[in-house]
């Protein structure tokens, strides 16, 4: 791919927490245009990423951490002024699997998002204003050419893993395909290399929940109210998808909300409450534009498309650990298992484990204990590979 | 219940088809009112329904046949004028599992539904005008107190069986908990002897969809526009639902529309472009309101509530055949099988089944051959049981 080398890295705050050595940063892409999967271009473009660790002196023990949709670059510690700790924060840190002690944790927000990154609500350096639906579409290779940017900015030439879940999972898998030789490893979770039918029509009904929402204005609400009760909708949708039969049950049962309102469809039971709950949460922290293109850039995803999937992997000296999880019906195992039999079928070192868990999608963010006992020794591994090769 | 015993019953039009033998009635209770479970009134009452088959001297050949919550009494054949053949019309005919050369055939639309009986768009005595929100909570309890009324009105003693899926899979699990001794078998099928938080978290996402569409106006449309786009996403929804993973595979894979428009979040995979002619369909035939009473009446049923499923069923000399569907992830087996274990505990005749199929919820409606060999075995034991009684 084209395009200037990067120019800007912006340092702008810290964070602080159980990893203690992390700093926050903000990267720039030069003015000129990137040019897309889909043959249009975009420009300028910014990543917003955190880091985690030091950089070794051999440059041989950086790990790049892809976050799933909704996801940004805070996975871990604590940012200045804020109090959430990072969406994998009992993964990232001192002794955890990614132990800041020994390696570099590289956490970038995709392009796309909202949350640091170029994005429909960037402005359009066209006409000034956000772009809204002028964003052009982007895809999961798109994001991974956009971090490979920053990785060569970083002056790293190969990392030592690309680890994430869900379409984390989808970028790990397409920098294996697309950058094999800057791989020393992948760690795609709770992932697919393309999304079926059922996948598909789940985010088109959340998509349809915020086109529906006369706010939406066909993309074009920057600057005024925003589609709120849409994207809170289209969330609670997700969230259902999330998690498992029996992780609702275990969570809720059909217990009924205390402040319960007289009967005319308000919240009854405590799961209903929760739902909105969340769908009101996430309207703060999340742009309704992003969301369609992101569930987007996920439905176009297939990594093979009309070759065998196999071929995709043939010559990867690259290590894998692949993850699913028994509950998980929003991307069952056996999208990992055709994964893993591709990947034997072309000579690539792969580690298939399915675990057990009732958090459904959302355990590869909270079941830490099984992960970690996985992803320890495969990096400890890795690392002795790395050394090896010097 | 007390309501005095119903008075009307009114013939409305033929229906023919492969049945021969059919008819299509509406029936009405007189206008004083029936208590709901809730503790109010309805009424008057109209409930529409279609009968099959001839009720034989003994009056011991009477089946009732109960639809899932967006069905209605068009179950066999062909009405006058109309295309479409009923939901179960693979089920209901000569020769076919409920065979209407032996048996009397009810289909009984229920109320809180649209098509005949009384719904939220039916008026409101008290002022003239449709009731929209001001109808009552109704129950699957209500339900088949209604239709209770009506077998009475038929002058029939004992149902041969009461059989129905999904929904109506819970109006045959209460006749037989309200009314064991008006029933000498049941035939649950694709059904919940209460609801999960998962199928709630469903139901009431697919509301709020309904609540969200500004034309909604908190239910009072009639006469207007109708709240066609949020009736449309809830129904998209719920074919998610219906169907299995497998089997939107099958139908769809990852193909693209033919007419597919150029990139801008319009339908572009086929499955977009089905979810969304369904949910257009659907708004032609269904009340945006009843959706909501009817989802409510699924999620608040709890057979049991407070006590042991088991003691629901203790003392019933009624035989059960109760059918799930292994790919069935709406109403999974394992709701069936506490059923069947809380049956056997309390003594009931019941033979549980899990039919091998990659429809989804979709099963009952669609795989015939399976069902058919069920069926029938276990309403001739069910026949000759009520004849050795006479």
């Amino acid at each position: 791919m084209p395009s200037q080398p990067a120019r800007v890295i912006m340092y702008t705050g810290a964070i602080t927490g159980a990893t203690g050595k992390v700093g926050h940063f903000n990267f720039a892409f030069p003015p000129d245009s990137m040019p897309l999967e889909s043959g249009e271009q975009l420009g300028p473009i910014s990543i917003a990423f955190e880091t985690y660790g030091e950089l070794n002196a051999a440059k041989s023990n950086a790990i790049l951490v892809c976050h799933g949709f909704s996801g940004d670059s805070h996975a871990a510690g604590y940012k200045e002024g804020e109090k959430g700790a990072g969406w994998w924060d009992g993964m990232i840190g001192p002794g955890r699997a990614f132990d800041t002690d020994k390696y570099y944790i590289i956490s970038s927000n995709c392009i796309g998002s909202c949350v640091g990154s170029t994005g429909p609500a960037s402005i359009n350096p066209i006409n000034g204003k956000p772009y809204g639906l002028d964003f052009p579409l982007i895809t999961i290779r798109d994001m991974v050419e956009a971090q490979r940017h920053l990785i060569d900015a970083l002056g790293i030439g190969k990392l030592l893993t690309v680890a994430g879940g869900s379409m984390g999972g989808m970028q790990a898998l397409q920098w294996l395909a697309a950058y094999p030789a800057r791989v020393r490893s992948v760690i795609p979770i709770a992932t697919a290399a393309k999304h079926s039918p059922q996948q598909i029509a789940f985010n088109e009904v959340e998509r349809q929940a915020i086109m529906a929402d006369p706010v939406w204005n066909n993309g074009a609400y920057y600057g005024g109210a925003l589609p709120e009760s849409g994207l809170g909708l289209a969330r609670a949708i997700g969230h259902i998808t999330f998690m498992s039969d029996k992780s609702m049950d275990a969570k809720f049962g059909r217990d009924l909300k205390s402040d319960k309102e007289p009967f005319k469809f308000t919240p009854e039971f405590q799961v209903e409450g929760y739902l909105r709950y969340r769908g009101n949460e996430f309207v703060k922290r999340f742009d309704a534009n992003s969301y369609l293109y992101l569930t987007k850039a996920m439905d176009f995803f297939d990594l093979a498309r009309d070759k065998p999937l196999h071929e995709v992997f043939r010559g990867s000296g690259a290590r894998v650990l692949l993850v699913s999880y028994t509950s998980d019906w929003l991307y069952p195992s056996y999208h990992s298992q055709a994964i893993a039999r591709a990947m034997k079928a072309a000579g690539v070192d792969v580690t298939y484990i399915e675990v057990e868990s009732d958090y459904g999608h959302d355990a590869f963010l909270v079941e830490f204990a099984e992960l970690t006992r996985l992803i320890k020794p495969f990096l400890e591994k890795s690392i002795k590979n790395a050394a090896d090769a010097h």
